[in-house]
C-alpha cells in the first residue's frame, strides 16, 4: 500500500507542476488520507515541488500508535507540532513554512475547505508567497478507483448486505427507529466495518421514503412501509444501500404501485450505467421515469453520487452535472419517492461503472430489490 | 422555548449593531441552532438589521415534520430553496439576497465557518454589498447559559452517568473496546439522550490515558488500567465524562500512584473554578500539580474546555488563555496522563462555574472517582 501513497502524490504534483515550482497544502481529510493513509485528525499534507513530501499532525501519531506511525514506511516525513506551548498552532501554516523554506515560489491550498480566517492566517504569515488554489484536483483524482479500492468497497457491500439481511431476520412491529438503526450499526462493527459510512437513516410508516431522514422514536407497525439505509465503512472506503419493505402480510395496492415505480426509475438509471455515458444521462432515465408518473418533484437534486472515501463524492447523477462517467468509478443509485403524510419508497445501490466488454455495471449492493412483505 | 429564540436574536442583533445597517448571517449548525432551534442540515439564518429574520434550508422542513416546522411559533420565517431546479444553491446566497433587498448596506458573515470558495461565491453574486466579519460574536453569547440550558446538561450528565454506572456493573475481561464503546452509546439511547455528545473513546491496557483514543479490537484483560470518555446529548446539549478503572482484584503500586496524581491535577482545577478567576489560573492548578511529578507533556493543550451545544467550545482553560470564567458557564476539566507502552489515567467532569456564595462549583457528572477495581 505504501507505493500507492506515494504513487498518487507523484501523479497529483506532475498534474499540478507549473515552471516555478508550486508546493500543495492538502488539508480536506479525504484527500489527506488518500494521499498518505489514515492520518489523525486534523493532519495536514505537503507535497513538496521537488519531491518531498511531509505530514504534519497536531500531536505526535506515535504515541497512538501500535505499529510504526503512517506514512514511516513510504519515505513520507511525519512531524507534529511542538506539544503543549504551540498546541494552537495550525499544521497548514507549518506546511507553508516548510514549502517556502524549500525555494516554493507558490502555494496552492483547498479553498473549498479552508475557512476565510484560517485562509487569512496562512497568506499573512507568509507575505512573500504567491498563494493559489488547488481547486478539486484531489477529488478529481479520487474519481477512478484501482482494483485495491474496489476491493474495500465490496468488503463493505457484504458486510452492508450481512447486517441488513440479519434484521430482516428479526422482529420488526413495535420497535423504533432510533433502535433499529443502533441495531444496525452495531451490525455493521460485529461484522467487521471500521464503523457506519454515514448515520443510519430507518424510517417508518409516513416517515418512510424521506430522503434525510433522521431516527425517531416512532414505532413500527402494521401496514407501514418501512424505508431503511445504512452502509459500513470499511479500510476508509463506504458504500450505501437503501431497500424498503412493508411490514405486515400483504402490501396494499397504492403500496405495490408506488414501489414498481420507484424500481423502475432505478432500474432505468442502473442499466444507463456505462463508460462515457454523461451524468445526466443517468440522472435523466430515472426522472423521466417518476415525471411521467407525476413524482418529478419527489426526487430530489440528485439521482446518486460517487462514493469511494467519502459518500456523496464526484461525479453527481443530477440534472446540471456536467461530466461523463468512467470505467471503474462507484456510485450510488438512489431514487425515491415521499407522499407527505403516508410515506414512500427508496431504493440504493452502490454501484462500479463497467464496460459491456466487462460485464455492465458490478453490482456491489446484493440486498434482493424484490419488495419483501416482513 | 420561542421567545428565548427571538431574545437572542435581538440581543445578537443589537451586540452587532452599526449606524447603516448590518445584516447578519450565521451559518455554523451550532450558532444556527442557538439562535433558530434545531435546524435541517445547512440550513443559514438571517438575522436581519430591521429585525426581519429569516432561516434559509436546503430542502423544504415542512416535509420531514411531525409538527409545525422549527421556527413557525416564534415569528421566524423559515424559506427553503427552490426544489431539484435549484439544487446546488447556498443558502447563504440567498440569505445575502433577502438582506440586500431589505436595504442593509453591509453584512456580516463568520468568516471562521465560511470557506474561501463559498465566500467569494457570495461577495461575486452581490458586488454592491461591504461584507465584513462577524467573528466569534455568537459564541461570545454562547458562553453563559441560561437556566434552561443548564437543565438540559444536568439531565444529560445523569443519562450519561447512569449509562456509565450499568457497564461497571458487567463482565468487561475478554470484551473488545470497540464493543464497549458501542456498548455505551446504546445505553445512553436508552436513557434518554437524542445520541452520544462526541465519540465514545474505550482504552484499555497500554492505549488507556490516551487523549484521543479511537476503539480498537484491543480487548480487555486482567490488570489493565481501563479509560473510558463519553457523553450524552440532550436537546442538543453535550456533556463530557472520563473516568479511569482497573481491571481485576487490585491494582499495582504505579497504578495506584499515577492515579492519585492525575485525581490531584484535576481536583487542584476544579477547585480552581469561581467567577473571576483567570482560564489559565484553572489551567496552571492541575499542570503544576503534573510537571512537580515529571509528566508535563502528557497534559496536552488544555486542561478543560467549555460545553453546551458543542463539546470544546469556549472558553479554552489552557497556559495562553486571555479570558476570566464567569458565572453559569459549563466546562471540562479533564486532565490525563499517559505513559508509553504502559497506559495511563484520565479523569474528566463536567461542572457549572457558580460564586461560593451559590455553592461553588457544580458538578454535573457525579459518578464516583474513586479507582474502582472491576
Amino acid at each position: 500500500m505504501s507505493e500507492v501513497h506515494a504513487a498518487r502524490r507523484s501523479r497529483l504534483r506532475a498534474r499540478c507542476a507549473s515552471a516555478g515550482g508550486t508546493a500543495l497544502v492538502v488539508s480536506r481529510p479525504a484527500n489527506v488520507r488518500y494521499l498518505a493513509g489514515a492520518a489523525p485528525s486534523g493532519a495536514v499534507l505537503l507535497v513538496g515541488h521537488g519531491g518531498e513530501d511531509v505530514l504534519l499532525c497536531l500531536r505526535d501519531p506515535a504515541a497512538d500508535a501500535d505499529g510504526p506511525p503512517v506514512g514511516a514506511d513510504d519515505g513520507l516525513r511525519v512531524t507534529a507540532l511542538d506539544g503543549a506551548g504551540a498546541g494552537d498552532g495550525d499544521p497548514a501554516r507549518a506546511a507553508v513554512d516548510l514549502a517556502r523554506k524549500a525555494g516554493a515560489e507558490s502555494v496552492a491550498v483547498e479553498e473549498h475547505h479552508l475557512t476565510v480566517a484560517r485562509h487569512r492566517a496562512l497568506t499573512a504569515a507568509a507575505p512573500g508567497v504567491r498563494f493559489t488554489d488547488l481547486g478539486c484536483a484531489v477529488e478529481h483524482q479520487r474519481l477512478v478507483k484501482d482494483e485495491d479500492e474496489i476491493a474495500a468497497l465490496r468488503v463493505a457491500a457484504e458486510i452492508t448486505d450481512r447486517a441488513l439481511g440479519e434484521l430482516l431476520e428479526s422482529i420488526l412491529v413495535g420497535r423504533t427507529e432510533r433502535h433499529l438503526a443502533l441495531e444496525l450499526e452495531r451490525r455493521l462493527i460485529d461484522h467487521g466495518a471500521d464503523g457506519p459510512a454515514f448515520p443510519t437513516s430507518v424510517a417508518t410508516g409516513s416517515h418512510s421514503g424521506l430522503a434525510g431522514h433522521r431516527p425517531t422514536d416512532r414505532r413500527v407497525e402494521e401496514g407501514d412501509f418501512l424505508t431503511v439505509r445504512l452502509g459500513a465503512r470499511f479500510r476508509g472506503y463506504r458504500c450505501q444501500i437503501g431497500r424498503t419493505f412493508v411490514i405486515g402480510a400483504s402490501p396494499a395496492d397504492w403500496q405495490i404501485e408506488l414501489y414498481e415505480l420507484v424500481f423502475s426509475a432505478q432500474r432505468a438509471a442502473r442499466e444507463a450505467l456505462a463508460p462515457g455515458t454523461e451524468c445526466r444521462a443517468v440522472d435523466a432515465a430515472a426522472r423521466g421515469v417518476l415525471e411521467a408518473a407525476g413524482h418529478a418533484q419527489s426526487l430530489g437534486p440528485v439521482t446518486g453520487r460517487g462514493v469511494g472515501l467519502e459518500i456523496g463524492e464526484d461525479p453527481r447523477l443530477s440534472p446540471a452535472a456536467m461530466g461523463k462517467l468512467g470505467a471503474c468509478v462507484p456510485v450510488t443509485v438512489e431514487p425515491g419517492v415521499h407522499l407527505p403524510g403516508r410515506g414512500g419508497v427508496r431504493i440504493d445501490d452502490t454501484l462500479v461503472v463497467r464496460s459491456p466488454a466487462d460485464g455492465g455495471p458490478e453490482l456491489l449492493t446484493i440486498t434482493t430489490k424484490e419488495l419483501l412483505a416482513l
